[in-house]
């Protein structure tokens, strides 16, 4: 726990992959790919669940919860969607173990329980979802369906990361059914600017909102919203995303509803959904070369109070004053550990909650309690100050405000400091590996550049910005005619 | 949804499946086995995670995530639980699939991607889990670790039913490890209290706590303890179960502690859980021939209010009145539905509540509006009465908890008269024939006594009450002697 982690500037990754592993977050498991999140880790996730599900419920979804697998026959009924899982599902072929005759004691798959059509564990749940409102859909008053589901899925990923990219990931859905093209149009819209104010507002994170470009579309969709963060090392990372399906997956399934005029029609649909990888964007926005620093909305501990002593009397005095700070501070609705451990030392104390992003700490001693003052340190500026015990609660209220505010900002002044434009490749190229971060230029709107620039400088474009300004140019690449400049960027 | 429901008495199991399906609760889906849980059903699932996940972190459990897959040698480490799982898993064999190149559009396994090593979709979690505790844990300071995890888990059960058994269920899993025999046993009943609590306190079911026989104990475990629910029908139903689990998973996954001695032991266990299968004990507890009956603290909506009218004007003015219902209420942290649908008529809007269980429903019309009154309708005992619009927050505060404690004690009353103490053979089969229920008898405390009754009259014993009175006796089958009586009974 003590050992130093590597610093960003020395390697990033390794900073990364440390950082998640030593603030006890995550960690990788016997199943290739997949993870265990720790009960640390998994708290910042729980206030994510909390925060996002208070917002879908406010815009009137509800939950509920659709099969892990898709038969076979159903999974590949959307042929574009098939197309773009079917390479990295994890597929249920057989239903019972038995007795292995050559090896005492082990199993083996029981070579008669074999199913008759194969299961695909879910990769995203369009399929089986659809298939499932098929029957539940007549007419136009059954419609809209706002439905999310909180769940597991599996995409057999070769490369994976902690929290990035891991082959078992958790992750809620949406999944909307609507009576015309302008209503799923407005509900996708919606639902990425849910995302995009959670994750400014409550994770601290800015993000530009846009739309992908077609090779970067979720398979099965005709427009992709999404919003794209900007994480330290000059890289974008995709935090979220929200899709017009069209009548696509109607047509598929063929779910048919007959509209106010009684014609038949089909239905139209979008999905939308957010991951365990906010976990990730969440780390490399904020963190630093002592690890974690959490924003206090996503804080399981908004507080840590550590007791200075030496003697048993100094702990119980010491202590009946760190009690009464932290009853007053729960009053308030602030989250507060009284790090009372007997098994550690401060030092120890102090480094492990830096480490694990604790917002705030307050340590009190002896002299303290003469003075009526405590120590209170800032995680995220790494300031100490002694303050009066007096007004403790506001002043502790007041910096966890403060802190939110200036994690935001900071990743705000950051990011807009990482947009670059440019009017040339050359240009392109030495922004790219010199500075890094978002490049704004003109594209002229075709794959075959896109794919080209993608080959030459592993640069894919992340979004055309929904707030791209109209500008006649000409694009960075071929030269051909384009009609605004569009974010490029190496991604995670 | 206006048709009825087939009674209890007709077919009470075609009543249980009718209800589920029409109560909009839940439905078959497309994979042989798997539910699909409606946005209805699944709600009043949300209300019974919240509560228990309240119980468990006031307890001092922490939630965390493992993976879905457990690898096959993981999986057969510990060999009694690999034997009771085996014959009913889902196995993972390959990760990938492809163009199947005889039919055109179709996709099949590709062959080049088998596993090496095939993976289990988890029956449930101690391998996985116990395997990442060895790294966890290195002396009694890293203990005790009391963490939860709420899962899908996979049993590929051949007769599957709605809720009460399922291919794929919902559930929380905890599983705790401990530095010693008395305190993993401490914990094992300590879970088993809290599930009783639940059950009682907030779905209203009476419960029996026991512990399990050898022959029904959960595959690994040295003891099972267990909250034994009464249906309707009189066939009992294992609401929950809680187990100590000796140091079987320590020794299969060789996890280790240096003791406050500095020797070496290992660590001991406890898992326990509850799962989707509470649904079903809901509903056969306490709905009718009329649908579904739900306790105030289960119920999504615990209130509607219904407007009665035959203009717009008529339909302002008793909205008016409604909505200030709805605000007082709800100041009162009681959730309420306005059904405002234009779509439906008073008469279906009151059905469909009361199919739905709505615990109260207020109609409000024009007549109402003269006299400051409403009409108020319960749905447990189908009593309405007019009461003044003056106290109504008071009185439906009032009757929501007169309704929680009436469904409790009418449950109870209902178990307590379906205990019934037998002591001859004779008598045992025709009081589970007739009567049905708990059969309160002497048993010798043999496997073979056990399995021989159950092949005679399909009665297991549900558990060893945990308040058995000590009394000497003879065994009702085997005339052996025993110490006290036992609960037998049918069970789901
Ligand atoms: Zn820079
Ligand atoms: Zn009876």
């Amino acid at each position: 726990m003590s050992k130093k982690l590597t610093s960003r500037a020395e390697d990033y990754s390794k900073w990364y992959n440390e950082l998640v592993v030593k603030a006890d977050l995550a960690e990788n498991s016997a199943v290739r790919g997949c993870m265990v999140i720790k009960p640390y880790g998994y708290a910042i996730w729980e206030k994510m669940q909390a925060e996002l599900d208070k917002m879908f419920k406010e815009t009137g979804h509800q939950n509920a919860y659709f099969p892990l697998f898709v038969p076979k026959s159903l999974f590949e009924a959307e042929e574009k969607n098939a197309e773009g899982f079917a390479k990295e599902c994890a597929i249920v072929t057989h239903y019972r173990l038995q007795a292995d005759p050559d090896k005492p004691g082990k199993l083996r798959v029981d070579p008669e329980a074999k199913l008759e059509e194969e299961l695909i564990v879910r990769p995203t749940s369009e399929a089986i979802i659809w298939n499932t409102y098929r029957n539940w859909i007549q007419s136009y008053r059954d419609l809209p369906i706002l439905i999310n589901q909180w769940a597991n899925v599996v995409r057999w990923e070769m490369r994976t990361r902690l929290f990035l990219r891991t082959a078992e990931f958790l992750w809620q859905e949406g999944h909307t059914a609507h009576q015309n093209k302008a209503e799923a149009m407005a509900e996708a819209r919606l639902m990425n600017n849910v995302y995009a104010t959670f994750a400014e507002n409550f994770m601290a994170i800015p993000v530009v909102q846009g739309v992908k470009t077609e090779s970067e579309r979720f398979a099965g969709a005709d427009e992709t919203f999404c919003i794209e963060a900007l994480m330290q090392d000059g890289k974008a990372l995709q935090a979220g995303t929200s899709h017009f399906l069209g009548q696509n997956f109607a047509k598929a399934f063929d779910v048919k509803f007959a509209n106010k005029e009684g014609k038949q029609d089909y239905v139209w649909a979008t999905s939308w959904g957010v991951s365990t990888r906010l976990m990730g964007a969440l780390i490399m926005t904020h963190s630093d070369d002592n690890g974690l620093v959490l924003p206090p909305s996503l804080a399981p501990n908004q507080v840590v109070i550590v007791p200075i002593y030496k003697s048993d009397e100094e702990f119980d005095a010491v202590s009946e004053v760190a009690k009464s700070i932290q009853t007053d501070l729960r009053a308030k609705g602030i989250t507060v550990k009284f790090d009372d451990r007997d098994t550690q030392r401060p030092g120890a104390k102090f480094a492990q909650h830096e480490l694990q992003g604790v917002p705030l700490r307050i340590a009190i001693g002896p002299k303290d309690l003469q003075n009526g003052t405590v120590e209170l340190a800032r995680r995220d500026t790494l300031t100490k100050e002694v303050v009066a015990l007096d007004d403790l609660t506001n002043t502790v209220e007041n910096l966890l405000k403060e802190i939110q505010d200036t994690l935001f900002k900071k990743a705000l002044d950051f990011r807009d400091s990482h947009i670059t434009e440019v009017n040339s490749f050359e240009e392109f190229k030495d922004v790219l590996e010199k500075k890094t971060g978002f490049i704004s230029a003109h594209w002229d709107g075709t794959n075959e550049t896109e794919e080209k620039i993608k080959e030459l400088t592993k640069a894919t474009i992340r979004c055309i910005p929904l707030k791209m300004k109209e500008e006649a140019g000409v694009c960075v690449y071929s030269g051909q005619s384009s009609k605004g400049r569009v974010l490029f960027a190496k991604a995670y």
